[in-house]
């Protein structure tokens, strides 16, 4: 009886966070698509082949809106795996939250500044801006992820030392690669970029790893589940 | 007993996801109003004639509008239906989602291409990029479902064989009426958007078909409604 | 308990449903800030009197902002009340409710119209546009109303038939008015805007009128509350 | 028996307008990010230094974003906390609270003007308009708090004369500052936008001295959470 009514409290407190903070994400994620000019012909000129050639030129657009688009959707994910783990907001948590919420919504900006400035000889600089937006992003998550586990003080009482540990590491193994990306960009632009947007990929493994496998979720072992499915 | 937190994990899990979804398609299908452009007229040449013809010129962009408006509403009606089966997610049935929610998101950008291009030389190859974004859509679809049935992992145990085969149809069907569109468009632009526009009023009918009679639902033999009403 | 788990139905096909509209809502009625754009200074002609003078020359798109806004939130609440006594949705509310929402983010389109042309000679058509959206939403309104309470299909149960009747009434008002409002335009433009800027002070009168008093709340006989508290 | 179903009436009825605010406080926020606009540089122009020094004068667009930014997310924030404390909505809160919405959704306006003219000799009025904004906000804030706790009418049983007063005190607390933020405009523009750019961080310590512990959550003596905790 104890343990129900703190429970519910979980849901309370960090429901309207979590759902501001997913209204945040889908409408960053959603503007990225101003990164996609239809391109402007004289009106004389304009024919099938000289607007398909106007559009494949663009191809720089395409790229980043992609990566930056999978790169938020991972963000996401990432951040609703952590908050699962969490049961309630301090304000440094919340502060921690706004600084990442801002960050985020930050990302179409270095996106379009890559998209237009890619094939110019300004393209070490906007890679270096596109990579270092990472870095600071990969930082903002950990001081989130921080403010959260420090002394334990909002964790779920069924958090185990060993997720912790765990997220603790996946969440740091971004930082070295963006800050290398950042660097990279001065030496070859288009390393850089191609880091960035592998990088979302091998997320994506390193989240499938620690997916749980739906047998297990009725076993009541799944690390994810746990707090949820012991109350 | 064994049921009970079964069903609650479905809440749990695919919550946040299709509320951020929701959130996309949300944000995605209001972003279409940009489309609408104010025409700009010489200071001198402001007259009600002379407006009013410049408003009825921009019908490509009204008819495009509605189109893709209609097609993301379609489009998330199904998403709603699909995941009313699913009771759970993965890691690779969140990425087909997030493929799923790029595309949606890129549709504003096909749409306005076809609204500045329809009554040019480049008419086919606009119209053939409406049509084949909307074949990419339905691709990632199929994915989606897909990844929600295979091994029936991610459905709710209550979902019948019969439903799945029948949302299985449902969804392959559009494929080659989309892929007919695209390759119409290099014949004849008007007929390829015109059977993009035609087709969402015929998933309405197809949907219509479907839906329940309020009356079922007290008796609870309504597929849709089986899993949560038998809890 | 024959009665429980229809209610219980009753949040489950409408939940995302509503969300989603307020998704929309929420996104067109933000997106009107556009309408206030910044004015361009040449760069020598800057100061505090020019500036000033530009940005008080704007003041249609002030006007219409405000209008748009309060019209759109007035339109949000009036969806949110009818919302309120539907307990399920069917096809044809669906679409219904699409239409409405395709509507919802038309407004900005013709908010911005007006704040381009009202002091122009074209102001009698760019009034007439407005107040011409606001019948056509007016309309579907009605749609939406009728969708669902034919043959009371989707009503809650526990809603009486003055109820129905009541909001039946006050949907079709504002028909006529912003009927009138259009036709007003072409004689004076300022008295049909000023008429839509008007009305939604009318609507939140009528709002207020038969909003329940705190008190009644407790005591059940709320008619709006009623079908929730008698569950 | 009695408490409960009032207890359960505060989610059902400001629910929907809880989701819609944070809808539109996302969005708004969010539109932030417009106002870091990609510079254009003449084609034959481009290089890392040009580039590089063009992104560095941009820096009023950069400070503004982020004192906006931090300031819708303290003011959602507070509202966040104000509607812990109201369980149910009359007809003046709902259009208090449209204001307030109004007031949010126009930020990026007032934002995107001082980051255009802050380093011309129009800063006076621009930064005086930015902090004005505010100082009407502010009263629209205090309009909302007035038309919650008026006679008690809105606010949940188990609120406290001691948080009335409290809540009270703390939002008239920023109306005198940004009044005279937007007095001193006209003496110095930067005092005035360093003032407003200051006073987030002191809403955000002002915050977290009520801030619940988590200790004090489980005893229930925690202010904020009293309402919950107890039914």
């Amino acid at each position: 009886m104890s343990r129900e009514p703190r429970t519910e409290a979980v849901e309370k407190q960090t429901g309207r966070l979590e759902s501001f903070s997913d209204g945040v994400f889908a409408v960053a994620i959603t503007l990225l698509v101003f990164n996609l000019q239809v391109p402007h012909l004289p009106a004389g000129a304009i024919s099938v082949p000289a607007l398909g050639s106007a559009l494949l030129k663009q191809w720089p657009s395409y790229l980043t809106f992609m990566t930056s688009f999978a790169t938020i959707l991972i963000m996401w994910a990432s951040h609703h795996g952590l908050f699962k783990l969490v049961y309630q907001a301090d304000t440094p948590f919340l502060f921690a939250n706004g600084l990442l919420l801002l960050l985020v919504t930050v990302v179409p900006f270095p996106t379009s500044l890559v998209a237009q400035y890619l094939i110019t000889p300004a393209a070490a600089l906007v890679c270096a801006v596109y990579a270092g937006v990472f870095v600071v992003i990969n930082v903002a998550y950990n001081l989130l992820w921080w403010a959260a586990m420090r002394q334990r003080r909002l964790l779920h009482p069924a958090v185990t030392p060993r997720q912790v540990k765990r997220l603790t590491r996946r969440i740091l193994l971004g930082l070295p690669v963006y800050l290398l990306a950042t660097l990279l960009a001065f030496w070859n632009p288009y390393v850089s970029l191609g880091l960035c947007s592998c990088l979302w990929i091998f997320w994506a493994f390193a989240f499938y790893e620690r997916s749980p496998s739906p047998r297990h979720l009725t076993g009541g072992q799944d690390v994810e589940m746990a707090p949820k499915s012991e109350a």
